[in-house]
């Protein structure tokens, strides 16, 4: 059964990470949304309550399955015996970002091969951190989140339910 | 009448600024440049340090103000009614952010678009942080500010008046 | 009176044009939207041709109009007394393009400043070139350039209405 | 059984070329590498020419499939009912105009999705361009091409076998 | 002795060509200025007219020589016993072509290495190609080109003297 | 005699620095490998275990001598009498901003020019900032570091000897 890993901290799920995972869960017969624990950033949610928006947004996909992890991408999807990684790829400094990523994980492991799908060009301006920076200024989010997200990000900043 | 709104940090102004403000005044009717007041950063000049230094820097232009904002630039152009947008392209990396930033604005609010200029070959080596990192280390920056903001500069270093 | 040309080739005009149009007629007095009949190209529409869909595209935007010109655009514009010219931007290799023609405009005469407008999101893969390519086959072009377009393409490549 | 469509001009084909064959087929059941028949180009070699030398490097590999076609991709793609395109990254310039007709195959067709795989470092630099251009002049292509390809190169530019 | 090439095709020989030829003279003992003699292309003047151009712009630096050369570069520098090429990099777009190229150059003779030297901001929107295209219409160049060379380009397209 | 000054951080020194530092040490006659002491970064290595690291890793390079500095690199190669500086380039982002600093230097000080050489393919994703990340986790950095540097980055993270 061939199987890929699509991770991401997910600070948090955005539209444009849902269209990722729906498209890339029809390429395989297994997805596993790997979210990265990293001890030395400060995200603006917990491990396990990025955990749960994602299997509150993939509920509706059969075959997608929600995991954190910690340490080396590689070594996680070699515990899991996975060889395909996935990645979005938004725009040019994405791209050399990704680029050098993906080339060193293929030294480190030469079996584990990433593939890149592009951005919807509906969410190609969006990431986590813009959600949060707007969320921080009571911006609207609505276009950016589902619906289930967008009151736990204003929370976190001390705004008033919408 | 016409009005626009050139937003940014200005820790210190530059010559580029200069640049961008002097020939987007001549395209629009009124410009205000929107100084940003951002609590997350540590800029080194105080916002109004920063407020006051533009207005000694454009005080020859006749339809240009100069206002501190904080929050979202959406807002504060909102509140203002203004509907354009101005920004100076510099570079590569530049244009992927301002590009990013022009499209999360028309997202948050579709009635605001962002026209952007390019800066001027001479000044395209040009920012902020260039300059400080040069004064930091008691380098000549007089190509890079106007004269009355060098010493400005300086002395925020404990560097002695040149 | 302020007022700008947006030049081109138009060959043909696509919503990504229109987009451009529609949002930079706002920003001026009036737009001129120039043409360019260039000797050294073979465009599939006849200068006249791109001209005639260009106004029909047009015709509810009150302070647009449509010029035909060769040789230089600078001199195109002083002949019209405009100092603003426009430009939509797509993507990377556009901006290097159009970087260098606005700072060649510039040192050819200073008095004409370029302005930029990121191209609309849904309309960042569209280019004329792009339509002639997927028309050439007889694919579906409904979604890049407006109706009374559509046939006037496929019957440029002998492809019957449909 | 999931398959995927590597398409190309591959004229001729190169080690980076085999390269995203041999790691993509590993990614899908199926995978057939299409080469693109197009009237409009002057190719060095004749589309049966241009298969042949495929089928020759790719005997190895148990589901590579060798069709040429001409028309449009994503006709090619549905008359195959093939829902994955591949396409290999080399650089900035690449991705630019790759993305452009990934969101472009994906408004003529929704249903087809393009995946990138990013070319092995060693064969970065490497084009079916940059081999003729070498070639022509007598230079030394076995670092770019197989053996087998070698002379046929050679042999259209009228240089004796090596 | 150490020495060195700067390939180019110089058709003509502009103000940004002369500044890298100036700089990287200073860094080398002896610097070859090679001029490209490619059939494939059409240039606007002859390679003779294109050394003797440069003959003359280079009379007052005592270490610059003029050589055309046609075939492959790296055999050019092989037959001079030359082992540095040098570049000038304006652009994004000229960085990626220019390390292609240098990669190719490297994997066919090892001993062959390429500097690079980034072009003069007051030039880098500067080429060739630039010139003749503001020259056909009757444009300035004369801030693109040394004054000698001005009315050889304007007579091309038979454009009576300034 | 012609020196040049190999500016960086080497924190700690890759493979990458040391194929620069070889290739750039043909083309001079003397080449100063300058580490920079920067009291705002907190980097792993002290700058005498940087430049220890250097010394072990160039021992065989007859003309190569490596000196910390603080404070602006131009006077640093202005006390040292040298006029070349030579940087190394990986990717786009690099490129920017490796461009914006050597016109920063030639604006501060004019005698001073740079010249890039570009990585080796094999070497193109590497980083100083890869090897600490992968290090951190325990993956393997053989390939990026040599063997004495290998366990003096695990060592600073805690990892055992391997």
């Amino acid at each position: 059964m061939r199987a890929a890993i699509y991770p991401g901290s997910f600070d948090p799920v955005t539209f444009g990470h849902i269209d990722v995972i729906e498209r890339s869960s029809k390429l395989v017969d297994q997805l596993i949304v790997g979210v990265l624990n990293n001890n030395t950033k400060s995200p603006l949610f917990s491990v396990d309550e990025r955990v749960n928006m994602l299997k509150e947004a993939t509920k509706d996909f059969g075959n997608v399955e929600i995991i954190s992890f910690s340490g080396l991408l590689v070594d996680f999807a070699q515990s899991h015996n996975i060889h395909i990684l996935v990645r979005g790829l938004r725009a040019i400094t994405d791209f050399e970002f990704e680029l050098q990523m993906a080339q060193t994980n293929r030294i480190i492991n030469p079996d584990i091969d990433t593939i890149f799908l592009t951005t919807n060009l509906q969410y190609a301006y969006l990431s986590s951190s813009n959600v949060k920076e707007v969320a921080m200024y009571n911006g609207d989010i609505s276009h950016f989140v589902p619906g289930f997200v967008i009151n736990k990000v204003y929370e976190k900043f001390g705004i008033p339910k919408r």
